[in-house]
């Protein structure tokens, strides 16, 4: 950065050898998070966070941030400053510099805008419709582990807290740690793109179900999973024991994971299991893309298929299995 | 652009030859606009300007701009769509591309984030800090224009358009055209930079007190002004007659002129002069810059002089009057 805060515009001199990535997201109080119950310290981390993953999602290396905020009377200056801290806790942490922005007051609850510029290799980017059939579905990390944290701060919010005795405090931390600070996966992105392992990729910020929706429309594609191959935390199964849930439908349905959902040719699978520990996190295969007309199919333990929707999924017999 | 809308991030391939400018703006409603006054359309086009003058005052090009907006259920598709339109009337003007964004809805009232790329020639980007003792204050267009025209579109707004007869149908029209299609000074800021003449430039957004003190404060100067020099429009001096206000007043004052303000060597006010027709507008030197304890300093017709402050101006006897 050549010059940033205080100009008209913060002036950046690329590399010849690099693409830029530019990902922009808004926020808003009541929407994306609630005025009562979220740190200030926390709202920040997540709007930077979101950005982040996307970069990863690219497999991308970010770089700078501009951070414009609308804020209410209603908030003091200490919150503002702790918004800061935390975006800039999210950015650090990745040597992302902040390098512009706008303060507007607003009459009206707290909006946060976050661009993030990153780059990468030429013709490297991990792209959204670059799956193919046959192509293999990969997860980073493990799912639902978000939503399960997000109840406990609700619950324990609520002084609800007595009934979680028989969760260990250390499943409780990690599940609460995964909804408030999860880790943007730039490392996994960045492996995938230079390695050129991926055909496509997405992170998973609106649950599974969702954004592998998503990836299956721009690819033009479909995909057969199993439900027991879904990567599921100990302290998530520990939780749903407890509160009798089936921790397939957190993976699924639960937002904010931010792991990174890609696909990649049969004949990479040996490879990405020799690279596992570089990724920083776990990898696991889903399952495998199937053409468009096939649909979302999800495969559970007693052969039973699923067919997944956008909203979620619901329960109907595939041809094959009203047969059985 | 590689990759735009779909992604989790715009692609773009910088060019080797070019610095990257990069602006943002939030805007928020009730604070930046009323949600009965002003149309979408109106709306959209001036979050676009906005961030276009930015990139003027820095001497750059604009290429690419992602809108992110936030919208309540108060407003309809319809509402949506004209704000787009409004945002792409501005941009299209200057082959602007729109590379992404992010949707989001609100629970209290619309918000616009706007984020504009352009480029310069590397070393070329104008700045706020290199203006010196002894250069000259130049501003491009003439000032107090939109203010004008704010104040006679309220008034039409409460029917109080009766007492404005005495001015022309063509002054009404081009003062309230200038409040809301004013043109982001790109060609003339373009060619400050590729002809490096200007040692510092700002655009005016907020009157020219306040940009001017902006300008001061980032070189660490003060500036005499005069009066007369400071360029006012036909329409509106017979707007000011009419109304009985002082044109001078509403030049320093009003805000969303989005004219170049801009300092010189005096060794280049000759050629400025004789350039003056590719700039496209009036070029009008209002002054010279003094050191910083100097202050700022409007001399009046009756060479009384008036200290200028940030908020707006004040009147006070300069030492040198006292004596007279």
């Amino acid at each position: 950065v050549l010059r940033g805060i205080g100009e008209d515009a913060a002036i950046i001199r690329p590399s010849a050898r690099r693409q830029w990535l530019i990902t922009t997201d808004l926020l808003a109080e009541g929407v994306h998070f609630l005025a009562g119950e979220a740190n200030a310290v926390d709202i920040g981390y997540k709007a930077a966070l979101a950005n982040l993953s996307d970069i990863a999602a690219m497999g991308g290396i970010p770089h700078y941030v501009l951070v414009s905020i609308a804020i209410p009377a209603s908030r003091s200056t200490r919150d503002i400053e702790r918004l800061y801290q935390g975006l800039m806790r999210a950015c650090r942490t990745h040597h992302v510099e902040l390098i512009g922005g706008d303060t507007s007051s607003s009459r009206q609850g707290l909006f946060i805008s976050i661009t993030l510029i990153g780059s990468v290799t030429p013709g490297r980017a991990l792209r959204r419709d670059g799956a193919r059939a046959g192509d293999l579905l990969y997860v980073t990390g493990t799912l639902g582990d978000s939503l399960a944290g997000l109840t406990l701060l609700t619950r324990a919010s609520r002084n609800l807290g007595r009934s979680m005795r028989g969760l260990s405090l250390t499943h409780q931390r990690y599940l609460i740690g995964r909804h408030m600070r999860p880790s943007p996966r730039l490392r996994a992105g960045q492996l995938l793109s230079s390695l050129r392992l991926a055909t496509s990729a997405i992170d998973i910020s609106d649950g599974l179900a969702g954004d592998l929706s998503r990836l299956c429309e721009q690819s033009g594609i479909g995909a057969d999973l199993e439900t027991k191959r879904i990567p599921c935390s100990a302290a998530l199964k520990a939780y749903c024991r407890l509160t009798r849930r089936d921790p397939t439908k957190l993976a699924l349905q639960g937002g904010e994971d931010y792991e990174l959902l890609f696909t990649a040719r049969p004949g990479n699978a040996a490879r990405l299991a020799r690279l596992g520990r570089r990724f920083g996190c776990r990898l696991s295969c889903l399952g495998v893309i199937r053409s468009k007309r096939d649909g979302l199919r999800l495969r559970g333990p007693q052969g039973k298929t699923t067919r997944l929707t956008l909203r979620g999924y619901e329960h109907f017999h595939a041809p094959d299995d009203r047969r059985s």
